[in-house]
C-alpha cells in the first residue's frame, strides 16, 4: 500500500539548559513543539540519552499527528564538523571528538543530521528569512556570545566546524579577558551580556541589556557609552569580514538585534562611511526570531532542500 | 580524420606593465613562453586589442610546435568578476564593467575565461605548488600591494570579484595613508614596497625590501624595527582571516616572501602564539615563484581540471 500521510522532519535545538524540539513539514511549517531539559549537570552521556529520548518522543507524537518522518535534524553549540557528522568540542554539553550523528541515527533508527546552532539559524534565515535570496550573506547572532554563520556563494560555510567565529575577533587588544583565552574579543564588548555587564560595572547596579537600549534612547550618557562601543566594535567586525568574504547582506539576530533601528541605524551609518573598495552590504533585522535554530535543524533534517 | 595533435591552453598574465604569456599542455607544462607589452598608456581599448593580438600570436605558435589549442585563460588585476566575465574595475589598465571574456571569446574565435591575477596564482599553488591536497587554503601575495586568494573547501572563492582583499584589512587606524581611500591597511606595513618604503624613510636611504631583509638576517636595528611591524601586521591579519575562514594552511607568496625563513619563522610563531580555539594552520612560503599566475590563467583555460 502506498505511503500517504504527509511527512515531516523532527527538529531539535540543543541548548545549555533546554532542547527545543518540534516537528516541521516539508514547507518549513511548525506543526508541533516541545521543550525538553538537556540535563546537563548529568554529564555528556546523559545529554546524549536525552536526545536520543527526544528524538523517539516526537517520533512517536508525529505519528499521533498521523504524519510520517523522515528524518531528524539536531543542533547544537560548540564546534561542530558538520560533514563528518562529529562534535569536535562542545564546552557547554562536554562532549569532545564525539561522532554524534552516527550515535543517533544508531539508536533512533532514522536518518539524522547534526549542525551548529548559530549556522543553522543562519541557514534558516537565509532559506526562510531575512537573508532571503542573497547568497553572500552573514549572520552574526548577538546573544551570551558572539556567533557568526557565513553563507558563500550560495553555500553554508563551516570550515570544518572553526569558521565564522567572529565573536572571537580581537577589538581591543588590552581589552576584558574572554572565554577562549584570548582578551578584547569582539564578544566582550558587544554581546548582550557584555554589554549588560559593562553598563552594570559602571552604573554599580545590575542591569540588562534590553535596559541599557531603552536608556539609549532617553539618552543616558553611560548608557551611550557602552552602546557607542559595541556599534563601533560591530562596525569594525563587519568592515573586517567584507574585506575577506564580501557579503551582500548582513542579518542581525539575538538578544542584541530586539533592540532594533536603536542598534542598526548607527552601525549602518558607520559601514557605511568605512566602506571604501568593499561591496556595498545591506544590514538587516533577523526576522524568524528564537526559532531560527529549530528551523534550521529541520532543514538539516530535510524539511526543505536548502539551497547547497 | 580524428584530431591526433597533443592539446594545449594559451595563458595571458596581464600586469600593468608587461604581459607574460605561454602555451601550457593538459598537464600543466609550460611548452612555449613570452612577453609582450601591455602598452596601457594607449588607454583601455589598446590593451584589449593587444590582449586579442597576443591570443591570436600564441595560437599561431601553438601550430608552430604541432599542438592544438583549446581554450585561453587570461588573468588581470583588479576587481574581477570570473563567474560573469566581467572586469569590475582595473585602476591599473583603466576598464570599468568591461565585458572582457565575451570580448576576447568573440575577437579570437576561441573559448576564453579570464580571471584574477592573485587568484589564479593561488589557484595554481592549490592546484600545483605549495597548496597541493589541501581544501581549505589562503594564499597570500607580498608584492607591490598584498593581496589574498582564497580556496574554501576545495574552491576558489571569488565573492563576485571583491573577496580576499586582506591587503586592506585594517592595522593602524592612525596609520599610513593607503590608495584604496582608508589608511594604515596592512599592505601600508607589510608589502614587499613598504617594507622598503619604511625603512627607505627611517634610513634616509632608498632601500628594497630584500636589502631590508639581508640587514633584518644581520641584526640592524631599524631594519629589525620594520620587519617586526611587517611581521606583527601580517600576524594579525591571518589570525583575523583564521577566525572567519580557518584555514589549514597559509601559503605566503610575492617579492618579500623570496627572504624565506627571516619572514616566515618570527610569522609562524607570532601566530601560533596567538592562537587558542582557531583551527592550527601551517604556514609555508609558495613555491610556484613568478609563474603562478601565468600557470593559474593556464588552470582557468582548462589545462587541468581545478579542483571544484
Amino acid at each position: 500500500m502506498p505511503e500517504s500521510r504527509e511527512s515531516c522532519v523532527v527538529a531539535l535545538d540543543v541548548g545549555g539548559t533546554r532542547m527545543k524540539a518540534g516537528l516541521v513539514g516539508p514547507d518549513a511549517r511548525i506543526i508541533a513543539e516541545r521543550l525538553y531539559d538537556t540535563g546537563r549537570a548529568d554529564g555528556p552521556a546523559a545529554v546524549t540519552d536525552r536526545i536520543v529520548g527526544a528524538v523517539r518522543d516526537l517520533r512517536g507524537q508525529a505519528a499521533e499527528h498521523g504524519l510520517r518522518p523522515t528524518g531528524a535534524g539536531v543542533v547544537i553549540p560548540g564546534i561542530i564538523d558538520e560533514a563528518e557528522g562529529v562534535v569536535r568540542s562542545s564546552a557547554n554539553i562536554g562532549w569532545t571528538d564525539f561522532p554524534l550523528r552516527d550515535h543517533l541515527t544508531a539508536h533512533t533508527d532514522m536518518p539524522v543530521e547534526i549542525g551548529h546552532d548559530v549556522r543553522a539559524g543562519g541557514l534558516a534565515e537565509s532559506v526562510l528569512g531575512a537573508g532571503k535570496g542573497e547568497s553572500d550573506l552573514l549572520f552574526l547572532a548577538l546573544g551570551t556570545g558572539i556567533a557568526g554563520a557565513m553563507i558563500l556563494e550560495g553555500r553554508p560555510f563551516s570550515g570544518g566546524g572553526y569558521g565564522g567565529e567572529i565573536g572571537h575577533m580581537l577589538i581591543d587588544p588590552g581589552g576584558y579577558p574572554c572565554g577562549c583565552g584570548s582578551r578584547g574579543c569582539l564578544e566582550t564588548v558587544a554581546s548582550a551580556s557584555a554589554v549588560g555587564r559593562r553598563y552594570s560595572e559602571r552604573a554599580g547596579a545590575r542591569t540588562a541589556a534590553h535596559e541599557v537600549a531603552a536608556l539609549v534612547e532617553a539618552c543616558e550618557p553611560t548608557a551611550l557609552g557602552v552602546w557607542t562601543d559595541a556599534v563601533e566594535a560591530l562596525a569594525t567586525a563587519i568592515l573586517a569580514y567584507m574585506t575577506i568574504c564580501a557579503p551582500a547582506r548582513v542579518v542581525i539576530g539575538g538578544g542584541l538585534a530586539q533592540s532594533g533601528e536603536t542598534l542598526l541605524s548607527p552601525l549602518r551609518d558607520l559601514v557605511t562611511a568605512r566602506t571604501t573598495y568593499h561591496r556595498p552590504v545591506e544590514i538587516v533585522r533577523a526576522s524568524l526570531g528564537d526559532r531560527a535554530g529549530l528551523l534550521g535543524a529541520a532543514l538539516l533534517g530535510g524539511a526543505a532542500a536548502p539551497h547547497r
